[in-house]
């Protein structure tokens, strides 16, 4: 049971931890804490959380502080804790340093451009007992950033990426079985203990979810390969596609093959602008990979080598079939007829 | 009511356009013609067809006409027609010449790559009153090849696709319903008639299709760019990853987006290596400008233009999500909660 965990961004991903936690009854405590006042009220509202902090004047402009007065009460700011009659996140925010104040468990889910800004306003206020970790899609830009902001803290600090995704996102995405059976890679670093780790990955599994290690260098070389690079490329096609002269006549004969192919374009712009430049080393190396590919297909398919053409494709749809088979196999026990 | 169709090819494709035919009471008699006498013998007894031809000696080895005629009946084989107590097809198949006798209607439903072939075999057969359509997914090489295998006679081919297709084939996948709501585009000849363009379209019209009308060279950009293209990018990344040393580790943290971008490449390499030389001019055009989008995005990449990559992943976001409204809004009627 942790006493106490504390999440920043508590949207699809953040706010799903919370539910599982609670669910499992593995918290007793959570605070959330978030620039979108809107959305921390929400989140309490719903019951995601327990109590509302404020991330500090460097990360949240003072006017998104006052909203975020304002939303959970029209009462008059009171110093943090101190408000009678009713819990202190009814009354006013939590400074960072109250939000953090015995805090077990801390969870990074906000974008992961605030990173470094969030890690570097909680060092100051980071006991020793707390153990930080974060739900980031690359993970050695995070380490660079956790080593620049946390300093010696950084043992504290265990790198985590939840493989779980919906479209949707806000507190009201919040769903409790988000994380059952899914992935939850920890990319520890030589400087944390065993026991910090294990304290990790004993929450994600709380959620249910199953826990893979690799290094940093690791899971961004991996993700690069399976994860960014395609973003990258159904963004390129649709990109491509739509600032043809004719694109209008292309979308209207466009079907359900294309529709899969770039169902992933259709993700944040500026998400996956972050991620692409967080991870852009390994994500160059695919991406030269791929080309290379394509120059070779391209070879193929002008001197009319269907021999070397058929080769590629049925490799590829041999090697997929396997993997969605093997795929098929692991999650089979729930349903035996699976779409694929 | 067309009082007789030919169909090459009794699978997915030919046995769903003869289902939605019969079912719409829009054929009197359909012949199923065919080099795989197991399937035909199938389509048969599913009631997909009412007889079986055989492609003759060119394009079906002796063997699988015996083959085909044991599988019908184990009555000693008989002149085509002369069977005495039961239909001609319960006997032996019918001559091609007899399958084609009084047709108004042949569509080829085979692998594009025999296209030529049958064209070349019926010729001689083909009487005046019948018109010829096809159902390839590229259309310049077939026009080309009817030109070549019908001589005069090609104003009697009006080549046809429909935009229609499962994950399944054979004469079991085929189903009644496949072409409703779904475009089939005819691109005529400038030696079609509008009267035959019109029997052939009316026939799709009776299986639910919408019909609409492309050049063959329109036709074939369109569809290396919505369809083609990405069939290619999606074998070349499964290919591209399957071949690395470490291809186990990576399918292993592929997702559902993943997935999803992949699962064209789960389609038959025969196919979409005959499809890719089919079109080969259009589809090196379509690839060459990805390959300079993707040059694009590298150079941005590597000197970490985020704004650049932003607009680029942004404009494809919202093209995207443009495409979807406007295919939900032409799709809306049947559910108001179309999952995307």
């Amino acid at each position: 049971m942790l006493n106490k965990v504390v999440i920043f961004g508590v949207g699809l991903i953040g706010g799903s931890f919370a539910r599982a936690l609670k669910k499992a009854g593995a918290a007793r405590e959570i605070v959330g804490v978030g620039r979108a006042a809107a959305a921390m009220a929400r989140a309490l509202e719903l019951g995601i959380i327990d109590a509302v902090g404020v991330s500090g004047s460097a990360a949240v402009p003072a006017s998104a502080a006052a909203n975020a007065a304002n939303a959970a009460s029209t009462a008059p700011a009171v110093a943090p804790g101190l408000a009678a009659g009713g819990p202190a996140s009814a009354a006013a925010p939590l400074s960072l340093a109250d939000a953090l104040a015995g805090a077990d468990l801390v969870l990074l889910a906000a974008p992961v451009a605030q990173t470094e800004a969030i890690l570097a306003a909680i060092a100051p206020h980071l006991q020793a007992g707390t153990i930080v970790t974060d739900a980031g899609s690359t993970k050695s830009d995070v380490v660079a950033a956790a080593r620049r902001a946390l300093g010696a803290k950084v043992a504290q600090f265990v790198p985590g990426h939840p493989i779980a995704g919906r479209e949707t996102n806000g507190p009201d995405a919040a769903i409790d079985h988000l994380y059952i059976g899914k992935k939850t890679v920890l990319t520890a670093l030589a400087e944390n203990s065993e026991a910090d780790i294990e304290r990790v990955a004993a929450a994600w599994r709380a959620c249910g979810a199953i826990i893979h290690r690799l290094t940093p260098e690791e899971h961004d070389k991996v993700f690069a390969a399976v994860s960014h690079l395609p973003h990258l490329l159904a963004y390129a096609l649709v990109d491509d596609i739509a600032r043809k002269p004719h694109a209008d006549l292309l979308f209207q004969y466009a079907a359900s093959g294309f529709r899969d192919f770039t169902r992933i374009a259709g993700s944040s712009p500026e998400m996956w602008r972050d991620i692409s430049l967080a991870n852009q080393p390994a994500l160059l190396t695919e991406l030269d990979a791929y080309m290379a590919q394509l120059a070779l297909l391209r070879a193929q398919l002008a001197t009319g080598d269907g021999a070397a053409l058929e080769r590629v494709y049925s490799n590829a749809q041999h090697a997929r079939h396997q993997w969605i088979s093997a795929i098929e196999a692991a999650e089979a026990p729930p349903s035996p007829d699976k779409a694929e």
